[in-house]
């Protein structure tokens, strides 16, 4: 007798943990579910969500997911959102006097991602745009460390991201750039309006290509002692402060 | 024949980790070193800073440390920094006509708080302020996370919190609480002064005892599908915010 196999996880399937960014992509109306899995204390609030629900072991849940992930014996298989694309985002701005997006340029980690998603919520961001080739797809480590706001953030992946830049200044956006080295300091600056905030990976920074793209280029002003902040810190502070006047 | 053992580290000993972390407390006069350790390709930068240099192989250090961490071939055994009295900081700030500390109501991730170290660096902190009993001690997370920014930051770790912040305010400190359900804004109170500010963990906040101590307290204005960010990333926004017009 063959035993049926308890979890079944295709290739375009992705693999979310942990009560936040679970339930929450179990409200997405958007997020076709494939099957939930958790322990046993956790099935009765879960089956109110779907009824898509497989009962597991702790150890049968650790066994699915990277050694370090905290799990809390809550695993969802899914597929990954669908990309909205770049025209949409344009079109939706359109009817909006303020708003603004996020361009990450080389940024890799997904925690980072997932952490900048939840600023970017939390800071009235109309849609997040990556690289298509250099950046991470929808995983768990991004949906947990974007604390289940995952599900409320647009995201758009685009092939060439100065092309991108392009089409948003087409479209009334003004470009900022995001560079250590830059004259002026984001403080200073304009804000309300149409605004891309365009911002490079720690250390390295924007492309050069991208940089030069940007209609202005700006830094946080700060102690010279700190080089630099962590992306996702840095990406938190420009998104509270550009939020400041819409 | 007994072999000598090779590295020695006492109860009283920390040990940090990786580049960032290592070189700034071999730069720091006020930092007791004990033993490098590093990879044969790290020997010749490092023998700059100190004589006491051991050679090991990687997996040697991997065995000292815990298994995540990232430690680029680089081990310090070292003594924690000295703390810093309540005292000392209060008289510093007598000289000044405006600056801020930061004070931690439970906050014990090592992460967080290393990376709020680096925020408070970054934005002209002049002392992080923990609570003795419910804060981790100094540690190489918490180092790395910094960046090599903690040996810049008065630490000083106090007993009774609200009694700490009875003591800033009698020395003219303005002490402003951060509470998710305040009805003002960061944004909108007076900058400038010298100004305390508490924080408490993400999602409990702060202890009502040390809440009713605060002069005032204020939220960051966000979206409220973000019920709360990230410690130190709201942390970091915090600072960033409180250093304007200082």
């Amino acid at each position: 007798m063959t035993q049926k196999k308890r979890f079944s996880i295709s290739k375009s399937s992705v693999i979310l943990y942990g009560r936040h960014a679970v339930i929450s992509a179990l409200q997405n109306p958007k997020r076709h579910i494939e099957q939930l899995i958790c322990t046993p204390e956790n099935a009765n609030e879960l089956k109110k969500y779907t009824d898509k629900v497989t009962i597991a072991e702790r150890k049968e849940i650790d066994a699915m997911l990277s050694k370090d992930a905290v799990h809390q014996g809550i695993a969802l298989i899914c597929k990954a959102l669908p990309d909205t694309p770049l025209e949409d985002i344009i079109s939706q701005a359109e009817e909006m006097e303020n708003c603004k997006v996020l361009i990450l340029d080389q940024v890799t980690d997904p925690q980072n991602i997932g952490a900048i998603i939840r600023s970017a919520v939390a800071f009235d961001t109309l849609a997040l745009i990556l690289q298509d080739k250099n950046s991470p797809a929808e995983n768990g480590a991004m949906a947990k460390a974007a604390a289940g706001l995952m599900e409320y953030l647009p995201i758009c992946r685009v092939t060439n991201l100065s092309r991108a830049i392009e089409q948003l200044q087409k479209a009334g956006f003004w470009t900022i750039g995001m560079d250590g080295y830059a004259k002026n300091t984001l403080d200073k600056i304009k804000k309300g309006g149409k605004n891309a905030i365009i911002m490079g990976s720690e250390g390295k920074g924007m492309r050069r290509l991208v940089e030069e793209n940007c209609d202005i280029t700006v830094k946080l002003p700060m102690n010279e002692k700190a080089e630099s902040l962590n992306v996702a810190t840095a990406a938190a502070i420009v998104l509270y402060e550009m939020n400041k006047g819409c």
